[in-house]
């Protein structure tokens, strides 16, 4: 980087007090020594001005990579759509939709033409989704159009409670004005129509932009959760859900999923349950079925993540069960994680005597750090998910507040899977313009863009997740470069093993060439418009 | 730190693949070296966690400050009031102050306990405070009392535009319904109250906690700004301003104050004007008087800042002025900054030549940073204010987008002039525990804790930044060191000269120990109380 100003700087008085030694071995802090740049000359002051820009523009993500002639050509277009954006944002801060709740700019966001381009780049792998919060709520209304579903309501049939599949009707009522009744029924009580717009409502966090606190919007999130178990838990449907998830994030430009799974004892018509094993076979031969009908997506792996909030000998019980569905699927149940809202579970430390337990080619992928309570115990969980050896962290939204451990996330090659829209509907942050994210891409710390529970913000698979990221929390020269890390990264941090990465870098390296040629056709067509 | 878990480390596995040489020069890194964590043992695991704890605990703002006997004893009274708030934080977040905007927690934070303590604290210096928003609206209205004092109003009397000091009714009208009358007469119109409380709430920006953009919270507040000129730029009030911004911040425990200022040309009842050297001078005699009415208050400096919205050549004006200003009075006008909202004025690189030309004896002390623009040219004044050798940073607030500027500040010992309330107020961020300043605490950059603008917020002149700081931003566990610390750093970073600051840190360190005396003999008194 010296070498750029090379001359001008050697000639400068800045220069001529550190050059006693060779100055392209030189940190900036020795070049610096103990200068006063008060003293600096105009001159001085430019060339100083130049090398700290220049450090900084080369050190954040996406600063090593190349790009070819034709992605120069499209990161024109794209970064010509960017700017206006952004520029139009400046001039009126209102306009700017990563200033937003998400849930008030869904609409705008979907007319804009970086979201547009953005929407059909492939974007290599989702690392973190979780097993019944992936499909948009459509999927899951068809759903409830299956034979033998029961319905239960409150409050007269105007609130859902419940589902079950059954031959007859289940006799448990937990509530004083609860009833269980067959789906259609309710369907033609409440008027299809209705019932649809109710269920599109309560099968997502909407209307709900502002909750009074996050613990609130974690309650609103984990009820959704609850009430889609007996819809999603029916042996017959577990497969399709997954079927679907698989179906909308290749179309979003995903051709790889690792999903976060509770693997739910699945029940049958007569309410008898499945061994876990049994669901994780629906898992794979979904996938297997899949493959074949999509011979350009990569694939997926499952990671075992039950609930933390248990005590310890449970999370031993969730290792022994892992290391043995490992041990049958060795290649597809890859890892361990423990999910739900860390403030109100126990910390990492009290399981790490168990979950030092499982064998050591199984992956831990810990949940950690998604806090805003800086120093207490919730927060120490970063601490321990690195030092239990984590491959990646989910969230890790508060390691900029602690720089020795996101220096050794650095250090030791772990991503953190960055999931910008999921951290403002759970209130962490109002705007994506302050988003913590930002310092570890200016401090090229390994991170992925992933989307945690879209379905439950009608977000797209990924893409909302890569346009807020691109346009809201990365800086405003973030351009393809920052892009294609990103994509690649998704690959590279994945689970999949060195020649499964080749391989997926291959088909994903397709499709990326396939699109930067499609961006420049636009352009080309733009062009010549503009020149008749 | 090494020392702390000596023996136990020395016979760990990880410690015996790193005993290649002696672990007490060893940095963690090094220690780690390509060390696969998930082949730990339980006891690896739990010293590693210690020695990575034990970093982190180590490093952030405060670690080198050693208490007495007398402050440990404080200090758990402290940190008992602290922990009772967060801990009743963390168990309902809607009851945690710094998770809400200021304005809605005001009266709820005067009756904390933890706020009652640290109201008393001896805080050492204000380093950043603008000259016309450090008092309290109380003092302003009090000063609607003068004689001779003209309001203009539109709205048949109902909003107030501007006042104006004249023995006879000014003639200029800008609005259609706009008219000049006497304040007595306007009183009288509207009733005393009426109109005391309608000022309370003109002079403020209440009750707006949410301004549509950050551009819309700075209009209201330059109509604050600009609303107050006619009153406070007449001559014979200049003083007095100053006067009760000096008594008032000394009540809240400031000792030292730091003025930026515009240095108007103050006016006369006749309509004439002072040069700008005249202004300086009322502020000198005002703080003599007041030093010698006070001899515990230490003193107060100007920071020459007149507004950035300028083409150069004003700047270069500006720049003469302020070197003559210095010839004139070279211990009070020791500074140069420019203000108003970055985002629409030119950036500082723009003005660089001619700042250049300012004696290197007066510092900078720029603004910059005070944005949320990541990238855009407004934030590449950060870049500008290091590069040249501005001495402290006011805000700073995006300096954790750019690793490279904050270790240069570091590295430079540049102080950051962390201002919470205001950062909140003017729409930066929405949540204590998201400000970025808690990087900068783990990080030990260089940082001291003011005000800004605390009189258009009704707050402390400086207790709640440091409440909202404490509580908020820092980590749980920081403590008594932490604000000591805060306290010495706005002395070190402050203008004052070697033997000035000695002087200064002897007048703080006297109130400082009172403090602690009477917080120990209160922690007695309740001791005896539950003894009893």
């Amino acid at each position: 980087m010296l070498m750029l100003v090379g001359r001008r700087w050697l000639s400068s008085g800045l220069a001529r007090r550190a050059l006693h030694r060779n100055p392209h071995e030189m940190t900036l802090f020795e070049m610096l020594g103990c200068t006063n740049l008060r003293k600096s000359t105009p001159e001085d002051y430019r060339i100083l001005r130049e090398i700290v820009n220049s450090f900084e523009r080369h050190s954040g993500v996406g600063n090593d990579i190349q790009l070819t002639l034709e992605e120069h050509t499209a990161n024109e277009l794209i970064m010509c759509e960017k700017k206006r954006e952004y520029e139009k944002g400046i001039m009126d801060p209102s306009k700017f939709a990563p200033g937003h709740h998400f849930f008030q700019v869904l609409n705008k966001v979907k007319n804009s033409p970086l979201f547009q381009i953005l929407r059909k780049m492939p974007k290599g792998a989702a690392l973190k989704t979780h097993d019944t919060s992936m499909c948009s709520s459509k999927v899951v209304i068809e759903m409830t159009y299956r034979e033998n579903l029961w319905v239960y309501t409150t409050q007269a049939g105007c609130r859902i409670m419940a589902f079950r599949f059954a031959k007859e009707k289940p006799k448990d009522v937990e509530h004083e004005d609860g009833e269980w009744q067959p789906m259609e029924k309710l369907r033609e009580f409440r008027g299809e129509e209705n019932l649809k717009n109710y269920l599109r409502v309560r099968l997502s966090m909407y209307p709900l932009a502002s909750f009074s606190t996050n613990a609130h919007a974690w309650r609103h999130m984990i009820g959704i959760f609850n009430l889609l178990d007996g819809l999603l838990q029916y042996a017959p449907l577990w497969g399709d859900y997954y079927y679907n998830a698989l179906k909308e994030f290749y179309a979003d430009g995903v051709q790889y999923l690792e999903v976060r799974t509770i693997l739910p004892e699945l029940y049958c018509l007569d309410g008898s349950r499945l061994p876990k094993r049994e669901t994780v076979r629906i898992y794979k031969d979904t996938l297997e079925r899949f493959k074949k009908e999509n011979p350009g997506f990569i694939g997926s792996k499952l990671i075992y993540a039950p609930i933390r909030h248990v005590q310890p000998e449970v999370v031993g019980q969730y290792v022994k069960e892992c290391t043995e569905l490992n041990k049958e699927f060795p290649d597809f149940v890859i890892g361990f994680d423990l999910v739900g809202q860390e403030d109100v579970g126990h910390p990492l430390s009290k399981f790490a005597e168990e979950l030092l337990k499982l064998p050591d080619h199984i992956n831990f992928y810990f949940s950690a750090g998604q806090t805003n309570w800086y120093g207490s115990h919730v927060d120490q969980n970063l601490l321990d998910a690195i030092v239990l050896g984590t491959k990646r962290i989910s969230h890790g939204y508060s390691i900029t507040k602690h720089p020795v451990l996101m220096r050794l996330a650095k250090y030791l090659n772990i991503a953190l899977e960055v999931c910008p829209v999921s951290n403002q509907v759970l209130q962490l942050g109002s705007d994506y313009r302050s988003h913590p994210a930002a310092t570890l891409i200016a401090e090229n710390v390994p991170m992925v863009i992933s989307s945690g529970n879209p379905g439950y913000w009608r977000a797209a698979p990924l893409s909302h997740d890569i346009y807020m990221a691109f346009l809201g929390i990365a800086p405003m020269n973030a351009d393809l470069k920052f892009l294609k890390r990103t994509a690649k990264n998704s690959i590279r941090y994945s689970s999949l093993w060195d020649e499964g990465k080749a391989e997926a870098m291959e088909k994903w390296k397709k499709e990326w060439d396939e699109w930067i040629g499609d961006i420049v056709a636009q352009k080309e067509k733009v062009f010549k418009k503009e020149k008749n």
